[in-house]
């Protein structure tokens, strides 16, 4: 099953079934890109946790070294947009970045989850934009002004339930049509099971939150109003536009 | 005027009129220590935004550089904590410290606020800890086991208006009736309106968020069973203990 969440014509929020581009709720039916409809984030995190060297080759691009544990990190709710949107950029930065990510939505309270138990608090999958501030990051200990301005978390539009996802789905990146990155979800270096035990060894999810599990090589800067679309394989396509101020 | 949020003997969440002890809402009157009602964290942030290093004296104790901007990092709402309640750090750390705070609580959604309008989006100050894994703060990128676990932001009891709080407020600790840290907001690096300023420039802040202003100097470890009390000047007394498996 896949989901998109939706205000629509009337101003109420829905989530619909969504099928062959098209969101169907009650009696009515919009295409995603109807204007009628306003497509929303498919879900509202009470925080975004993210992981970061995910995937060896973009560990190697950055020259980090693997970490020996999840290295995670947060976007707290400012920072999540959604499908169609335009980000814009803290001002005067000289590289922003795409990065293309699988992210995991949470469906019911948890603490504590054991590897094998992991999947039982998994709503399904979306696709996430973890946009970067690059100046920042090299300077600052924790990535906030790197990766938590508003607008750097944008999701969407579908959540798909884990059985439409395969074990081995591609994740990319397109900007203005041109492949970046093209990664699979067969690369991770902790698997969905191990991050969800690790990070509930410390902090309680909540149904919504998301986990973002890390961008795959190919990563790079992008210019004022690209178009950019990350598509992980048996979710859809997420796309939003950047300004660059 | 001082404030404290609660649950009354009806299960009904209620903010009253603090004083002398007492909180007060409508026809009621309750002692604060009073076990008919449940003491409340004074507001429910979407994000507690902290600033580390922020205390010269505290910088060099912990064998760090002062920056030359805030050092900013985000506790999610998973880590709210209240006054009275047992906060359990993550299992198996050697080191949980206490780091005492002012908190500034925002009043209004704001972005981009001028330094000289700063003090228009602050709805009043609350005593912080900033309860600390040390272990994992040396180890990781980002403070997200050292400080972003459950429990790690115990807040409150009083949210105080601006006008309660003089500018050089004593900030303190104590660990079972001892005083650890006895600071000033006189002391502080970058001053509130600098902090509002700087961080709105990155993130929209919301009614109830929280920034964590930094703590003073005399920071040090907690034993299992310990009665952690923060005092701000013109605010109040927090108090929580801290169970460490």
């Amino acid at each position: 099953m896949k989901y998109v969440r939706f205000r629509d014509p009337a101003g109420a929020v829905r989530r619909g079934e969504y099928e062959s581009g098209h969101v169907h709720f009650a009696n009515e039916s919009y295409a995603l890109a109807d204007d009628a409809i306003d497509v929303l984030p498919p879900c509202e995190p009470s925080k975004v946790v993210c992981v970061g060297r995910n995937y060896a080759a973009h560990a190697d691009e950055m020259g980090s070294d693997l970490p020996d544990r999840p290295l995670l990190f947060l976007k707290p709710p400012n920072s999540v947009a959604g499908h169609g949107d335009t980000v814009t950029a803290p001002a005067g930065k000289d590289r922003i970045d795409y990065e293309a990510e699988l992210g995991i939505v949470i469906g019911r309270q948890c603490r504590h989850v054991p590897e094998a138990d992991a999947m039982d608090v998994v709503e399904g999958f979306t696709c996430v934009d973890d946009v970067t501030n690059r100046d920042d990051q090299e300077e600052e200990v924790n990535w906030i002004r790197a990766k938590a301005f508003d607008g750097s978390a944008p999701i969407g539009p579908v959540l798909a339930t884990p059985d439409e996802v395969p074990d081995d789905a591609a994740v990319r990146s397109r900007v203005n049509g041109t492949v970046k990155q093209d990664g699979s979800l067969e690369q991770l270096i902790f698997s969905i099971p191990e991050l969800i035990a690790e990070i509930t060894t410390y902090l309680t999810l909540e149904p919504g939150d998301v986990i973002a599990t890390g961008t795959p090589e190919g990563v790079g800067p992008l210019e004022d109003g690209d178009r950019v679309e990350i598509d992980v394989e048996g979710i859809g396509t997420l796309e939003h536009s950047i300004r660059i101020p």
